[in-house]
């Protein structure tokens, strides 16, 4: 089973910059905890930060042949249709996850164009959403 | 570890009626899953369904002496701030839990007025959602 | 053939305030009118009021071997999702019914999140919106 | 007892075209139903049908003396501010009738400018609205 | 003269949580007050909490002899038009308290739809809300 | 100086029905005293009336030699797009008359779509409305 | 008879400035005109201007011997709720006028608090507006 | 192959007025090239002008048996969902065509409540949006 | 102990014009009410009425000394942030007050400007307000 | 003549992916069409896709010798200022292109920011929208 | 060169009151260093406080010779249409200065009614905005 | 002092295009003036300029240690949340620059998601809001 992971723009900051609201833990940190629950999962996963639009539409465009992308689309989530457009393309089951309760932040966060073309959402629980988003893709792949 | 889990309106239908929306699981077979998970993790659970807004509002006043909610609000997502009130008065770390996606349904289900006092929300997963839940409550309490 | 049907909050005032806008008949005397009917019609009537939400949903649940539900969802016609989740989860016709036009009154009564799962509404004849229900619900069952 | 009966455009296709959404009767057939009823009823019905929204307001303006209106307004439902002047010119009570449950489908279906000045509206239940409709007018000329 | 006063959800803890917000002082002291005072002005009052919104209807409706009912209706301020329609029955004057300024809270605490059919409204003043209430109450039912 | 008066739907029961709103004058004892007041001011006057959008974008086609429209629309100033675009394109200055001060009554007939390609708007006054958009009309030719 | 005439902010730069919007005349000559018109009339006039919304209040309350108020509000058009409020209390009846046409420039100026409780408006006219609402006042103090 | 081509309400006009927004040829020769590029398509044309919605209505109801109907209908487009309710029933692939860019013009313009039962929209061309619409028409039908 | 009240714009004609809406009481028989009842809670009352805002800003602005504010803003309630901002600068509780039930007039009376840096607003029950208002001064100023 | 053809993101997966909305024809082949018919309209044809805004505004500037712009922004449609301000800047005629009917999909496709500043739009026809632009282009250049 | 300098409502309160929002220096000190600079940059300066919309408007109109205005227009940015008509009257280049940036606070002062007739506007540098304005001022002039 | 001067999208072309709009002086004209401004303040200046927004955030990624950060964000301004995020991230202090006056242009110009997080915003001046910014940044970083 394999699955792609995307770190949305700003992502690389996580653990730098704003931890009170992202969170203490760096980036590669998640990403280890991320690569160690897979191996205990049987997942091949594939993680990708970027800024930028574009190279994360490339990159989705590339993993058609995965089995499941967990996407934390950062800002994108607001306005990026392109990127919802390039998820929906693939037809891979999508897991949108976010580091904070957007719910509870700045009203612009309360809308995602990426969540109606996503199987489910998880967001507020810090690293630990990625974390739930592999146990939930495991589920996800099975039906 | 004390955790109340709360089942809104209508669940009790989970598993009996409109399957492809809420899953084949039956609310029975979920709380035994709860139950099991909840085990493990060492947890006491407390699992409750009411389809009275105002017995929800009574349970969760007698729970200020857990360590976290759960609660799947059914239709009260949208429009219940009393049980807001509720949930923000007890000052106990809240996770809001879907069984569907709320964001690919109707417009309605768009909005909730719960997620600004929840710590987190997992939304999509069917009873994976809880179960996700159970998981994320243990890292919410550490802090 | 068997209906239920329920009277929403407030009802049981009905012919004893407001007269004005909601007729001079009372509650029972609908009730009586609307058995008469109904026998007339060959139906097994259940008739229900409550001025609580919870309860509705309860005898909604109860409700789902019944042929077709007729009911006044009075002030909960305009917020509870929770009832127009129950009622499309019994799977049953349902007929939406109002004493007065609503969409001759307050801004607020024009708004009906419950018709969208109706197969049809009756707006603004007093009690004989009611009666006339009774005549729908013949016909909706044959289909 | 006079009765006018006015369908709005689009309905002398009744039957005849989409009629998954209005059903299987011809205008004609609906017609027949109706000029049978009000034989029954002790009325004296004149139907009429335009696509013309002009026709059908120098039709209402000539029914003055008539002792009810029953419309259905069809797509003239959702803009037509001149056909409501007229129909609240002519004082007349008025019943507004809709072969669909106009709140089940697209948006722009959920508003009618003709309710307001309506005594009462019966939508969702096809040819039956019409018939329905007949039965509330003997209650309306009553008062 | 007679006077019902209603708390609505979550008032029952109202000097045990969120004090910044709702004051330091517990439902019963404040109850105390209110009868003192009420025994001051020459009423008889009669004090009610409930976090069920049909018992709250309920209790309007048996409260209809009396000469003046005083709510605060916690958080079914924003949405139970179901209770205000059981004020506007029972045509008895309404003044409706609030503990906390609810305009200078979040922004859906803005609009009541309790206010439109109140006699009056006082908000912000903690405790003394309710008693300067119980004098508004004396001057309304001289008029 | 010819003057294109014209009179939209429901016009002709002008001082038949609701005088209340409209005024006691019939259209035709309007008419006699535009006639007469447009002798005086030396106009030639051609008065039209119907309720068929059509025939009244077809008669102002047939107007463009006139130096002057002036057109009380009735109910299609809110939504007749096309009446709008025939009066644009006939490019005569265009006064609009209300009998009524639209503006202190229904909200729908606070928007006119008519007057942004009018020159001048007269509403309030009755059949004075007509007699002073006459004097007005001699004003904007001149120019 | 008597009449004031009250001209609203910036309108004493009438015929100074932005002429192509207001016109050539300055407010001397404009007022010159409604003093010989108004004495044709029979009417004594008084004329005020004041870019000071209070003094305008002021003014509103000394008129209220005066059988008619014309005004125009200027700016104060879009916002004045007190010029509003004085003109509702003193119970004369008001003309609103204005020298452009409101509803052909930006959006803010379409919206008008001032016309509600006017009996009438004219815009668009240049000076001929003031001159027409003097005709106007004639007819409207007769009733 | 049948087409029907509908123009709307006004564009009789073309080319008489605002030929600036519209383009400088007239409809007459518009229809010329119509003529001949569909003889060239080896369609037979069928070319409709009407200012009466339901004229049109009522001409589309006749056109159930062509192949394609192509539509500019003026500017009904904004607001006759009658036209759009016959264009829907009739179930001929529909091409919607105008001479402007609507989307660059008024805010009204940029909504057509035609365009969701179209097959396509071709706007901005002039007479050129017409002949693309028959090649596009040529291809629709063959699916 | 301080106060100041302020009297806004038209409430000089309080018990004169619209006592339907204001009451039967004169401004200066209310002002002898608050100064009696100020007298007997040892206040020194600063009493003041102005249709000027500017002339509001500036008696608030020499009012820093005060120990409270009471204003009842009149129809500058819904628009003067400038009379907001200064009542915002001086820092001095402020409690906002109305005659009337503003929630209960008409929709722009709905929304006030003030009431975010009010400590609260008593609306609804005429002179009585004010007089509230005094006894809540009272404990504001304990605090 | 020169004309740039613009493929906005994701249109690589034309003829790959969901097929029932964008048609069976893969991207490459559609390009062939282009260039064939380009050669027959004697145009010189550059061809160009990307999935990153940066890069299609870099591409932009770089055509301002170009004469025209043939653009299918894709999702870009909904949101790109920044395209649409390229476009603005080069000011050569852009056409912009739909494969689907974008105002009969999703509310959110409803709106392109591209169409104000373009001189014309094709949408709904699938590869022909593109040929069907060439040809316009013919025409937009003779201008 | 000439330029005026006008503070509006609640300005004389800079330094005073609230700094953390408008910062430390005396409106006073802020005027002398404007003097300072002007002095420097050979302007000759006129600087105005008001909390009165209708001084401000005398002073603009007054100001016609002027060569530049720099204004900060105090909570009047946000409703007073008199204050910016009178500036578009007077036809001076305009510069709209905030000490704070009314972006960052509240909604209410987002938006400015002033800034669509300046020519440019600086806010959120304190005492600093009106310095760079005078700067600006310079090179407005020599265009 | 290190500053970064950031150009966003289309930027490039200043100077080239629409110079009725963004001024006469080239980029690298500004760029000029800025670094030899930069010199006469003392400060360090890095210019950059882009049209791709991952570009943009990437740059700010790397300027974390600089000491203020000024932005013309073109286009991106309206809807670029990355953008803004990356800014807030790098808690450097930003000032938000244009060369137009954003809000004397189209509606969509008007909102700024930007400007929440800046210290300041200057727009209008052409090339001079650039310098007036430079000036500004010496005085925020004393802070």
């Amino acid at each position: 089973m394999k699955v792609l992971v995307i770190h949305g723009p700003n992502l690389n900051l996580t653990g730098l910059r704003e931890k009170e609201i992202y969170g203490q833990m760096k980036l590669e940190e998640i990403n280890s905890l991320l690569l160690d629950k897979g191996k205990k999962l049987g997942m091949e996963l594939d993680i990708y930060q970027s800024n930028h639009e574009g190279e994360i539409i490339d990159r989705i465009h590339q993993a058609m042949e995965v089995d499941c992308i967990i996407i934390n689309p950062g800002a994108f989530t607001h306005y990026s249709f392109a990127i919802r457009d390039a998820l929906a393309a693939c037809q891979v089951p999508v897991i949108e996850v976010h580091l904070s309760n957007i719910y509870a932040r700045e009203k612009f966060r309360h809308h995602s164009v990426i969540s109606p073309i996503a199987k489910g959402q998880i967001s507020g629980f810090g690293y630990l959403s990625y974390l739930l988003a592999l146990e939930a893709a495991v589920e996800l792949v099975k039906k």
